[in-house]
C-alpha cells in the first residue's frame, strides 16, 4: 500500500494514509507538481502559511530501471514566484520507495520558533525537536542526526540559508556515502523548508523493502532494464570517467562557456578545470570519479574530490558548479571552485545562483575578476548571515538589484545555467520558455541534440519543447537526466510501461504525460501571474555580441509565444 | 512657443524643439505618462538603455491658480516595474514653466562612466561634465552647483542613492531657499537617473517670463483663482499651522497610525511627534511651520526643522516620513525622525520605502524597535554603500526578501504609506489598485471623504476610485495634491479650464482626463506583465487582526478587480 505523509507544522499533526488512487500512475514531478496546482493559492507567499513543500520520489524509483534514484521536491518558488520542481540524486528517493512512500506534504507555519525534524521509518512517522540543530550546516547537521538515529538513515537537510530564508536555498540529499552533497538547489525551497521550521527529514527504511509501482510483467520489465543498463554504461564511458566536467570542453567548443559574467564564451584557463583535469587530480590525490550518487545508477558521473593534502575536500563537483565558480569568475582552479562548492553544500545554497552572485559583485567592481580567495571570502559570508551574506544567498536577480547591476542573467528570477544561450540556443528558448525559470534540467539542448545547428535560431523552439516534454517525462518516474531526454529514451520507457502497466503505452502517451504536466505547471504560473512576456532572456543579450561570430540572442519573441501551444 | 527638450546620454545629442501639437494641453502626469505609454518598451530594464526618464510641468503651472507648482517625474520605474509618476513640489517646476518648458526627455545610457549636469538657461540647453560632484549628497551638489551657476538657480539632483542605482533613489528639487529637502521620493526615480549618469538638471529661469498655456480669458481665471486661494488659505488654516503632522492626530483616531511594522494602529508616543509637538518645536528653536515649498502656494503645509541647538536640520518634515519613522519604528522623538530625514534627502531616498526597511531589520530582530541611534546608524549606511546600505536603499520589498521577513508592507513593490489600510480601508483600495504601486497620494480616502466609513469595507472601491481619477487630474495641472481631489475641486477646475480655453469644459470632461490618463498607464502595465491579481494587499492583512476593532482588509478582491472598469 503506497502511503502519504502530511505534516501540518502549524498543529504540529502528522498524518500517514493511503495514497488517494488518482495518485496512483503519479510518482516524482508529477506528483509534486499535482499537489501544488491543486492545493496551494497560486497568488500565496512563498514563504507563508499557504505554501506546501512537496517530496516525491519518481513512478520507477526502487525499480531495476537504471538509474532511478531521483527524488522531485516541489512548492511555490520564493526565488521565482512560480511553479518549483527541484530534482536530486542521492539515498533518499530509493529509501522512501522502500518504505512504500508515495509523498510527503508539508504544509503551515509553527506558531512559534521551535524547529523539528521529521522522522521517518517503516513504523511510525514523528516529529521531534532540533532546536539543538539550528545554525549548523548540513555537514554538521547530518552528523548529529546520525549520532542520534544511527548511521543507516538517509537524510533531507537545510543548513543556514534554508534558515535564514535565503531564495537560493537548497535541500540537501546525502549520497550513498551518507554526505548531504546532492542537492535540490534550485529555486530556494530550502527557504520554504526553514520557514516551515523543519531542519531535516530523517528516513530509516531498515527492514522494509516495498515498492511504489508493481510491475504485472516483471521478467519483461527487468529484460528491458537490463538492456538499458547495459546501452548506458557503454555509451557513457567519458562521463563515468570525466564527470560532468567533461562538458567544460563541450561548451567551449561551441563558445558558449560561461566567463566573465556571461561577456565571453571562452576561458583560457579551461583545461585546468575541465573533466581531464578532474579526473587527474582525483587519481593524484585520492578521491575518484565515477562514483554513483544514488543507488541503482550506472553513469556514475559524481566524484570524490579531495584538497591537495588528500583530505575530503567535496563530492558532486558538477559541471554547472565547475563553469559558474570558474570560467564566470575568471577562476582557472579547481581548488578553491570545490571549495566554493563544498561552503554552498554545507550552508545550503544553489551554486548556480550564487556563483552569478559573485559575478554580479565582481561585475560591480566590488571584488576583483578572478580572485579566488575573495570568491571564497564573499560565499563565506552566507552561512555567517551578514547583510553581504544574505544578499549573495538571495541569488543572481536580488544580488543584481542590490548592486545595482543590469548585466543580470536571469529568467523568471533564476539564474542561467552553465551554458551561454547565444551560443546554445536551444537551452536558451528552455531557460526563458520553461515554467521553472532558467534551467538547463528543464530541456538541456546540448550539441547534436534535437538537429539544430546550436549558434542558428532555426528550429531551435521546437527542438526545446521535445527535450522539456522528455525532461518532464524523466522526472516524473524518478530518472536520472543523463538516461537521455530524446526519442531513443521515449520508445524505452513506453516499452518499460507496457510491461509494468500490461496495457499497451505508445510513445506518444509518454510524451503526453510530459505534456499535462506542462500544461498544469504553466497555469499554476498564469494564476500566479506570469504571462508570456516573462518567458524573455535578459535584454541585453539581444543586443550584446559574443565571441568571434558575434552572436546574439536572436530566436523570435514570437515563436517562443508558440513553444506550448499544445 | 512652449519647447520640449529631448537629451541623448548615449550620443550626448541636446536637442531643444517646440513642443509637439497634440502635447498642447498635455501637463505633468497626463504628459510623462503620454510619452512613457507610446515611447518606452513596457518590458525594457528601467536601468537599461530603453527606458527614458521624462519631466513635466503641470499645465496650470505658473498661472494664478493656487498651488500649482508641482512636477511630475516620471519613467519606468525600478522599484514596481510598472509605469511611474512621481510628483514634487520646490521652486523647479515653476522655473521650467517661466522658460517655456514642456516637458524635458533623458534618453539612452552614456558610454562611459562620465557623469553630466544638465544646464538650462534662456539662452541655451547643454550638458556639462560633472565628475567633481559624483559621491556627493544633494546638499553638497547644491551648494557646489550654486558657486558654478549662481545663486539664483533651481536644482534637481541626485544624491548617493541615485548613483547607485538604488530602487528607492529619489530625486530631489529645490524648494524656495534653495535647499534639495523636496523630492520626487517614489518609484527609485533617482536611480533611472543615475543610470544615465545624469547627476543633476540646473536651471536658470532668470531674464525669462513666459508660460505654457495662454489664458484666454485671464480676467474670469484670475477671478476664479483668487477666490478659490481665498478658500483655501480659510479652510486650511491647521493644515498651515501645524503642517502635515497634524495627520498623526488623524490617523490614530482612527486606529490607523502605522505602528511596530504595521502590527498595531495606534502608538503611545504620539503626542511626542504630532502637529502641536512639530509646530512648538519648531516656535521654541527658530524653525518654522506655515512655509511654502513652492511658488505660489497659500497652504504652506511645510516646515523648517532646527535641531535642539538652534541649527537648521531638515526641511519639509512630513507626515508620511514621521509616521514610518516614529511610530512604525516605534520612536517618539521628532529629533531622530528630523535626523533621518535629513539623511534621506541627502542620500536621495524615499523617506516611506526606507522606513519601512528600517522597520523590516526591526522586525528581524537585526535591531531593536525603539531605537533611534541604531535606525540611523543603519540609515546611515546607504550613504556609505555598504551591503547594508544597499539593501535599505532597495527599499521595503527588497529588505524583506533579504532578511527572510515575510511581514512586508508592499504592492507592487512600493511601499505603503502612512496609513494602515485595515482602519483606511478607501486608502487601502488605492494602494492596492494604483497603477504606481502602494501611494496615498494617487487616491487618499481620508476620513470625511467619499462619505465611506474608514473600517467599513462598503463604498471603498468608488470612493478611490473617484479620488483617484480627481488626483490624477491635480497632478496633471501641477496642482499641490492638497488642494483636494474632490468633487468641488473639481467644479472649480472646469470653471478655470473653461475661461481659460475659451470653451465649455464640464465637470465630466475635467474627469475624462483624469480616467484617460488612468488607462493609459494601466495599459502599460498590462504590456509590462501586470494583471489584476497584482492589484493586492499583502496577504497577511486578511489575516492579522489589526486593533481593538480587530480589523482585517477585507474588501472583497472581485470588487477590486472591476474598479476601472469605465
Amino acid at each position: 500500500m503506497n502511503k502519504m505523509i502530511r505534516v501540518n507544522m502549524g498543529s504540529l499533526l502528522v498524518t500517514c494514509e493511503k495514497a488517494p488512487e488518482q495518485y496512483q500512475l503519479l510518482g516524482g514531478r508529477a506528483l509534486t507538481s499535482h499537489i501544488i496546482a491543486t492545493e496551494i493559492d497560486p497568488q500565496c507567499h512563498p514563504l507563508g502559511p499557504y505554501n506546501k513543500l512537496v517530496f516525491a520520489p519518481g513512478l520507477l524509483t526502487g525499480t531495476t530501471v537504471p538509474c532511478n534514484g531521483r527524488l522531485s521536491v516541489g512548492a511555490k518558488s520564493p526565488l521565482t514566484s512560480g511553479i518549483k520542481e527541484s530534482n536530486v540524486g542521492g539515498n533518499v528517493s530509493r529509501a522512501l520507495a522502500r518504505l512504500g512512500i508515495k509523498g510527503i506534504v508539508i504544509e503551515g507555519l509553527p506558531k512559534n520558533s521551535e524547529w523539528f525534524v521529521l522522522i521517518i521509518n517503516k513504523d511510525r512517522v514523528y516529529l521531534s525537536h532540533a532546536q539543538h540543530l539550528t545554525g549548523l550546516g548540513t555537514y554538521d547537521t547530518c552528523e548529529q542526526l546520525r549520532k542520534s538515529y544511527g548511521n543507516s538513515i538517509k537524510i533531507l537537510s537545510i543548513g543556514q540559508a534554508g534558515e535564514m530564508g535565503m531564495s537560493a536555498a537548497s535541500i540537501a540529499a546525502t549520497n550513498q556515502e551518507g554526505i548531504p552533497s546532492r542537492h535540490a538547489g534550485r529555486g530556494g525551497l530550502g527557504a520554504v523548508m526553514g520557514s516551515k521550521k523543519l531542519k531535516a527529514i530523517v528516513i530509516d527504511d531498515s527492514d522494509s523493502n516495498q515498492r511504489l509501482l508493481d510491475i504485472a510483467n516483471s521478467k519483461e520489465f527487468n529484460q528491458i532494464s537490463r538492456a538499458w543498463a547495459k546501452r548506458l554504461v557503454e555509451t557513457k564511458k567519458s562521463l563515468t570517467k570525466f564527470g560532468t566536467a567533461q562538458l567544460v570542453d563541450v561548451a567551449s567548443a561551441i563558445g558558449a562557456l560561461p566567463t566573465r559574467n556571461f561577456s565571453r564564451g571562452n576561458f583560457a584557463g579551461a583545461e585546468n578545470i575541465n573533466g581531464i583535469a578532474l579526473e587527474r587530480m582525483t587519481k593524484e590525490r585520492g578521491g575518484k570519479t565515477g562514483h554513483a550518487c544514488s543507488p541503482g545508477c550506472v553513469i556514475r558521473c559524481s566524484n570524490i574530490y579531495f584538497d591537495k593534502n588528500g583530505e575530503y575536500l567535496t563530492s558532486g563537483l558538477e559541471y554547472e558548479t565547475i563553469a559558474l565558480f570558474g570560467p564566470n569568475l575568471e577562476i582557472d582552479n579547481l581548488d578553491p571552485v570545490a571549495k566554493l562548492d563544498r561552503l554552498c553544500d554545507d550552508y545550503g545554497v544553489d551554486t548556480i545562483d550564487v556563483a552569478h552572485a559573485v559575478g554580479i559583485l565582481m561585475e560591480a567592481g566590488y571584488i576583483r575578476f578572478g580572485d579566488a580567495d575573495k570568491a571564497v571570502e564573499v560565499v563565506a559570508e552566507i552561512g555567517k548571515g551578514s547583510p553581504l551574506g544574505r544578499i549573495i544567498g538571495q541569488g543572481a536577480a536580488i544580488t543584481g538589484r542590490v548592486f545595482g547591476v543590469t548585466r543580470v542573467h536571469t529568467v523568471k528570477g533564476q539564474a542561467l545555467a552553465g551554458y551561454d544561450p547565444r551560443a546554445l540556443k536551444g537551452t536558451g528558448v528552455t531557460y526563458a520558455t520553461s515554467p521553472m525559470g532558467a534551467d538547463h534540467t528543464a530541456g538541456n539542448v546540448l550539441p547534436g541534440r534535437g538537429g539544430v545547428d546550436p549558434h542558428d535560431q532555426s528550429g531551435q523552439v521546437m527542438a526545446s519543447r521535445d527535450i522539456q516534454i522528455a525532461a518532464t517525462v524523466l522526472d516524473s518516474l524518478g530518472l536520472c537526466n543523463f538516461v537521455g531526454p530524446l526519442p531513443d529514451e521515449m520508445v524505452i520507457i513506453s516499452e518499460l510501461l507496457t510491461a509494468a502497466l500490461d496495457r499497451p503505452v505508445s510513445v506518444e502517451d509518454v510524451l503526453e504525460i510530459g505534456r499535462q504536466i506542462l500544461k498544469e505547471e504553466i497555469d499554476f504560473n498564469q494564476r500566479a501571474g506570469f504571462d508570456l512576456i516573462d518567458n524573455r532572456l535578459p535584454e541585453h543579450m539581444k543586443i550584446e555580441k559574443l565571441g568571434p561570430d558575434e552572436l546574439v540572442y536572436d530566436v523570435p519573441d514570437e515563436e517562443l509565444d508558440k513553444i506550448f501551444d499544445f
